[in-house]
């Protein structure tokens, strides 16, 4: 009997490799940090996923639920890996938790951090209660509770959400697109709108991207549900005490534009994970520039890392959205499962 | 011994999967319509390959070759598929040479049509010669000849690179968002400019989406190559005798805009593969309104058509880069090879 495949991480990721390994009989030991399993999906509560739009705690929860019931995966909640040694087909691993295991192969499913709006200070995140981030709507609609104004819980008139929070933006060392805000701010409009029909929704943007077939997002978004787009630069959010006030520069008219908001929704991006140092110091493997995971080139063995036999996959890598998530972590899977097999036809088959 | 894994297409998907199956002794049979394997980067001669930099010959052309040589591989060239009967795990497979195969799954990895053109005649493809498409830059590019004006030879002096060409352009019926034109239109920029330094690059775009860490190729262009970007609305592409006249408006000073160039270079999307509609009959599969195969959600087992048994993966499926693209083939493989060999735990571990 091989080794199981040690999985660190139980995002979309993480769940699908395991899932994918056990489909074809290879166990996986399956390691969280946290005492829930999903990821960000279901720790932070995002309401509808994109471009499915199903529930994440349908669609992930039905990923944590068919993966729970699997007698191919030993899962090891509110864990981590303390000791990772050895060599492809034969890792030795010691968990938080003081057991010893050994792997065939490590695959790093650890996924990212979401942008802190305090390090954007100009914005007005942390200093007036109405200013949010997308994740608390996403919170907001996937409780039930609906999109109200936290300072004094009304059903706000006018809402401004902001792209690029923590993307695209040399200032804070963040020089990277986070791939998923636009299509994600474009759906969170529209289910504002769908929830208050009454309330006027802005997103002000620098180029909307919404990529492939997404793009019908952008398009339902102003047709549908009359979201109105803004070009802009914005310079800060403030209050005059009763609203909101984003000033700007409207890029597309060069002229300054100060617009009240009862409520500022921040399109937050993806940090690469604040676990990565420490992750890339226990199983030994490189970081690329940003801090992300290094990873090879996708013509080889998708999903390698500088060290043989731990691979890597989705967002722990940088931006990723969920569905090309779990296709690198089955693809990843594909290859650990090669790894903890050695075929007797591979030496012929190289 | 388990029955071959169907892959029809041999582009980067197709050869992803047929390598990943071989990775894990798994046998596959590789149908390509065409002479030659390797799919579009290798049949419509791409130059250096984005995110990565690498030459499509020695990327894609080293996938070509790993799969060639591998003694788990049957490839049969010039071949399409006939006839597609039975069910998962036990498919009856007629291909047009007259062979008659079984098959425990098929993976269908039949890529995308490039864009033509002329079917956007009002920006002179097709009218005049020194109006190409990013495909024959490419190709002038790859086979070392140069970038030169069709016409007479010349070096142009003055480049205009055109976006979202048969893209996000409801008028002729592609809504879509082609997803990798930016980048690799930021890409051929440079590689103008390294070859010609004295050519001037402008890029006419509606929105830049060098999507994720791509973005960097969005501020290498501008900052180490110099390459101008202008947002704007190009309403035709005529000629003065001399000099190509790209006319339209600059939407950031909403003014109307009249340049000179040598060469205008059309950035073409992707279209649904041409003989989607004969595969859909084939194998009895379903298409998307816009023409592509299929797929459901990412959540079950990815790379689902609508008939059992039968995946997709990569453009197939809609405008997709390589390197999803072999992340999607690599885990449809994975789900092939579970159909292919129902392992006895799958019962307990469904």
């Amino acid at each position: 009997m091989s080794r199981p495949v040690l999985i660190v991480g139980s995002g979309p990721a993480g769940l699908a490799a395991a899932h994918a390994l056990a489909s074809i009989g290879q166990r996986s030991v399956l390691v969280e940090k946290e005492q829930r399993l999903g990821g960000a999906p279901i720790i932070s509560g995002y309401a509808k996923l994109v471009p499915s739009g199903e529930w994440a705690r349908d669609a992930i929860g039905g990923m944590v639920r068919r993966v729970e019931s699997n007698s191919l995966v030993a899962i090891h909640r509110g864990t981590t890996v303390k000791e990772f040694g050895g060599a492809p087909g034969a890792f030795n691993v010691r968990l938080s938790n003081g057991q010893a295991l050994e792997a065939g192969a490590a695959l790093l499913c650890t996924g990212f951090t979401h942008f802190d709006s305090v390090n954007k200070p100009e914005w007005g995140f942390g200093t007036f209660p109405d200013v949010v981030t997308t994740t608390q709507v996403e919170q907001m609609i996937s409780t039930g509770k609906g999109v109200r104004c936290p300072s004094d819980g009304r059903k706000p008139e006018r809402v401004a959400i902001l792209l690029c929070v923590g993307s695209r933006d040399r200032q804070i060392g963040r020089e990277w697109c986070s791939k998923i805000c636009c299509t994600v701010s474009c759906n969170i409009a529209m289910e504002i709108r769908e929830e208050l029909p009454d309330c006027h929704v802005y997103i002000y943007y620098m180029d909307i991207r919404t990529y492939g077939h997404n793009e019908t997002y952008y398009w339902r978004s102003q047709e549908e549900f009359k979201v109105k787009y803004i070009k802009a630069r914005i310079a800060e959010v403030t209050s005059d005490g009763k609203k909101l006030i984003v000033k700007g520069e409207d890029t597309l008219v060069k002229r300054p534009i100060t617009i009240p908001f009862d409520m500022v929704v921040h399109a937050i991006g993806m940090d690469p994970n604040l676990d990565n140092k420490s992750l890339a110091a226990t199983f030994g493997i490189a970081l690329e520039p940003h801090g992300n995971i290094a990873k090879g080139s996708a013509y080889g063995a998708l999903g390698e890392t500088s060290r043989a036999g731990v691979l890597v996959a989705g967002a722990a890598t940088g931006p990723e959205t969920i569905d090309d998530s779990i296709a690198q972590a089955k693809a990843a899977a594909l290859a650990a499962f090669a790894l903890a097999n050695p075929a007797p036809t591979e030496v012929a088959a190289a």
